[in-house]
């Protein structure tokens, strides 16, 4: 069994990251693992933990059109270079927290993706230096409010909302080049996206370096890869899942945006 | 005299809000002013500090074409709704702190801004709620390689470079509606752009609240207003100062990028 590095919140409001075990117990570390983190001789059991994002990124940056079949689909080319945009880091949530669909849309869509969690200090790097850089990966689904997306132009609101980062569950330390990412909505067990994530253009290395010869990337930052052909509509009441193999599943529900109360 | 607040780095490496004094004393707070952060006896000497950015934001949301006549500059119209975009926090410098010209453009802009800063948690505020959340004001260029705007079509490279947001050099708690924003380059004393901050097609708590109504604001969060007409490159060895009334000025010069020591 691969390690699963998570982060969790106890009802005291405690949070750590920690290994998850088998038996849903989590091996509390005394730090983030990229900060070299040690376990302590704390251990959680499932009831005393609620799971958040796998890490608190300072900054989560994206890459658009990143698989030639989407980028079809969107009908558009790949472009000569990564395109980056920039997803605010208060979207992002962790595995089971409901995606909060806005008024101002009526197409609000999933966009599975491979997600990678930064491990050091990354500036001007060269992809072999990026390579060392990349400390896991985990699943991510981009939302997207697919109408204000071509409104707008510009993707920050579309893809900003608060929750349309769902990210998690939990990060391994490595996933296979040829490992299938796959999406379905609610019961079916028919995937709506299914790509192997080596159909990237970009492939991460290479995403890392370019990123970092921009803007540096800090330890727990998170770069979304791109999403492949396939992607499409949820409603308020369905339920999403992305699957990636060697990682897990991401799932969330959806529920219309209501006033979260005051802090 | 207003007050002035600051941030500041020791030798030693300690970071501290606080008021600054005429006599360039910084009377040191126990937190951010925004969190109710109280004076302490702490007084530091001019030479016992550097002046930071004035805050730390988790986030610096900008505002597109909010001024009519850049918008027409840009051969474009104000748009319906304020445009929105993001700067990574890792853009942010202090006041002086030298703007990185990177070898990826060949044209890089000035813009000048005022910036609102956060003081609360603001979710979904109406703009009467909003106009409480901002704590204060500040002065911001929003550095854009223009050339990359346009290839990209989305603005985050442009506009995300490291460096690319200086910030400062302090925060005041109120600004006049029709304060003058201006921006010289060089020991010229000729405004390369002047504008009162009124001219702006959505003013500030309109802006808090329509970002709120996407996004989660965080206290010591930024809002870049948009930048008036007159925006203009600047050349490797330039030093460009942005005033604005009743504020002060904001002044960084160019350099060319070149990668970053090891951490």
């Amino acid at each position: 069994m691969v390690q699963r590095y998570v982060r969790v919140q106890t009802r005291e409001g405690q949070i750590y990251y920690g290994l998850l075990q088998l038996n849903r117990q989590v091996q509390v570390l005394d730090a983030p693992p990229w900060l070299q983190g040690q376990p302590t001789d704390l251990e959680l059991d499932a009831e005393q933990y609620k799971i958040l994002a796998p890490c608190a990124p300072s900054k989560i940056v994206a890459v658009g059109k990143n698989y030639p079949n989407h980028a079809a689909e969107m009908g558009g080319e790949v472009p000569e270079e990564p395109l980056l945009f920039l997803k605010p880091s208060t979207s992002a949530i962790a595995a089971g927290v409901e995606i909060r669909y806005p008024a101002q849309s009526t197409r609000v869509d999933y966009e599975g993706e491979l997600a990678l969690v930064i491990g050091e200090r990354c500036s001007d790097c060269t992809p072999e230096q990026a390579q060392n850089k990349i400390w896991g990966y985990t699943i991510a689904n981009d939302v997207t409010a697919r109408d204000l997306q071509a409104k707008d132009g510009q993707w920050t609101r579309a893809k900003g909302f608060d929750t349309f980062c769902p990210l998690g569950p939990w990060i391994v330390r490595e996933v296979s080049p040829g490992a299938l990412l796959q999406t379905f909505l609610n019961d079916s067990d028919r995937p709506l996206q299914s790509a192997s994530i080596d159909q990237m253009v970009f492939a991460p290395d290479f995403l890392v370096s370019y990123i970092s010869k921009v803007m540096m990337l800090l330890p727990g930052d998170v770069v979304l890869t791109g999403t492949p052909a396939g992607i499409g509509p949820m409603q308020i009441g369905d339920r999403v899942r992305i699957e990636i193999e060697g990682i897990g599943y991401l799932e969330n529900s959806v529920v219309a945006r209501t006033p979260v109360p005051p802090a």
